[in-house]
């Protein structure tokens, strides 16, 4: 089946939607978050948890899998989907974000990025054409452009940098040659309002299957990134998924899905739970933390995951001052469900028309313990 | 529900037993192989995927449990199945053996044992009377004596230590104040057949609920080992179950219930699976060898786990390479499977009157492709 997005009817809730991605591998409702399975596994679960937890779709790393264990041998066993057994929608990423994220080792030029592994400083180059071609042997349902994510608050890198990423956008379109793949623009410029809005006309004009909004949540204040959603969101093309490139703190994904987004990815839900810290919808707390020691209750009463129907915090934390690997499993099993159901809540708010209050309790409930400073 | 053991009418098969052990959490089909859950987990398992591995013991490790998180937090939390949320059956050793492998760190003398903890080097002492508290606080439907596991070739020291374990032996009996839970005494005298012999005698004179057979896998060589089996086996009351401590690899198992064992258990299918090691009828695989980089067949295709179901050897090099949790965890699942189901076949054999026609195919094919050294 091709893929399609429909906007679903809905009393209506300000710039929220409600609505469907069907993929060749199933259907995503949407607003939805993608935990992400950064080398073909997410951390900790396999595909039956995943399935178990309510996950519709997941995002799995280009640059990660291109390094190890290459695109050629994930082609060869079948393609992404068979090698690691989901066989649920599957987003990948282009690379842009880990070449950003590679600092020093990485060389921009027009035609593409020269980086040096993180793995065994051995050189490779990416291009358009070639994250095209990777992506395609990966065999992902949605795949993205790649695209240069620059620093949020440098104007004059943005500029110039925003050039290469339409360019490398149209570059990416004209290499595509799988029907079965839907292709997203990346919309980037940084912090700066007029940049976005260029960004997103642009990649507007070339028609792609949906809009990412990438560049964000990399150091610049909350504040700043839900201003650059409010100038973007109206300028993408009402009936294409928006999706919100590496946000997933659960006040962040309120107040994109406020703002008119419908998808989102990020590591920290499981990044979160390696290092003993969950949600909870009074805030996070860590497992770690004395006062658990001989607490029998689960992480969250209200939770329905199988970590808090069957383990104390008492439990959990000696699973964590142990080293044990049950720990990160259990942590990272609660904090997936944790968003995926403020994302059921969310689309039952926004169906019933009442996401504006939704919006206020669920905020003020989850900032009134002040959260902790994200992890990065 | 007493604990109760049954044997089972069967065509006779030389030594070999089939029988049933009822506790008060549950059955066990004799004869069985114990995961070991360490420190209160089976490590990368969680209670779910032993229910599903079928699963019908574990033991943990009264050592571990007391230095972390402490048999009072554990009693605390309503005991050690309801803390690890396993609701079958489970046998706590005695921490004999942690003990012996402190080396340095211990000190015996006629009362108990001396230590220093291996988490932070502070100083604990375990006596008979302590063991058997803390088991009780434990909780678990089979729990043992404190015995001194020593040296499996050093006859003088292994004289003297045999009278401390027949000491505490029957410290440990009067000790007992649950009603509910079955204590075994455990036969030692390393290699030494008339040691093993007096042992067995001394012990089955206590009339235990059950006998263990300690002290063996230690350093002595397989033939050692099969050598005291064959004459303490006959010594031990024919109505109750016979426990080899510590034994695991699939040769010792078939080796083990040849000579009229009922139960096993044996960290070796966990740890050699978080090294990448795994169990096949023809012999152990290590999943990091290049030559599976590209093999898109499971580790076993007639087995019937989680693992092989869904898994190429491909995929799971990849994992191990890459370092993820999940290729521990479905290493471990195929291991723990293995042995059941091997355990599965040995008990049909028994019943159908052809264990020794089993013995003699399995063995020529396991150990046809030579068995890697173990890892202790």
């Amino acid at each position: 089946m091709a893929f399609e997005f429909t906007l679903l009817d809905h009393p209506g809730d300000g710039n929220a939607r409600l609505g469907r991605i069907v993929t060749p591998h199933g259907t995503i409702d949407t607003p939805a978050f993608a935990p992400v399975g950064t080398q073909g596994t997410v951390k900790a679960l396999d595909p039956r948890d995943l399935h178990d937890l309510g996950v519709q779709i997941l995002l799995s790393n280009t640059y990660h899998l291109y390094l190890r264990p290459g695109a050629d041998l994930v082609a060869a066993m079948g393609g992404l989907h068979r090698f690691m057994a989901w066989d649920g929608p599957i987003l990948t990423d282009s690379g842009g974000f880990q070449l950003f994220s590679l600092a020093a080792r990485r060389r921009v030029d027009e035609e593409g990025v020269t980086f040096r592994s993180h793995i065994d400083g051995s050189l490779h180059r990416f291009t358009p054409e070639m994250v095209m071609r990777v992506q395609e042997q990966l065999g992902a349902d949605i795949i993205m452009c790649l695209d240069e994510c620059s620093e949020p608050l440098d104007r004059t890198y943005n500029e110039a940098s925003l050039r290469r990423t339409h360019a490398w956008a149209a570059r990416c379109q004209a290499a595509q040659t799988r029907s079965d793949q839907a292709l997203f623009g990346i919309v980037q410029g940084g912090v700066f309002a007029d940049l976005r809005q260029e960004s997103a006309r642009f990649l507007r004009a070339l028609d792609f299957a949906g809009y990412a909004v990438g560049g964000l949540s990399v150091g610049e204040s909350k504040q700043a990134m839900y201003e650059v959603l409010d100038v973007t969101a109206p300028l993408l093309p009402r009936h294409k998924p928006r999706y919100l490139m590496g946000v997933g703190a659960p006040d962040d994904l309120v107040e994109g899905v406020a703002r008119g987004i419908d998808l989102f990815d990020c590591v920290l839900p499981t990044r979160l739970a390696r290092n003993a810290a969950v949600f909870t919808r009074q805030g996070r707390l860590n497992l770690r933390n004395a006062r658990f020691s001989t607490d029998p209750g689960p992480i969250e009463a209200s939770c329905d995951c199988y970590c808090c129907s069957h383990f104390s915090r008492a439990y959990l934390r000696h699973l964590f001052r142990a080293e044990e690997l049950l720990g990160y499993r259990l942590a990272t099993i609660h904090n997936v469900r944790f968003l995926l159901h403020l994302m059921d809540d969310i689309r039952a708010a926004i169906s019933d028309g009442c996401l504006a209050q939704f919006r206020a309790s669920f905020l003020a409930c989850y900032r009134s313990f002040g959260e902790q400073p994200e992890l990065s």
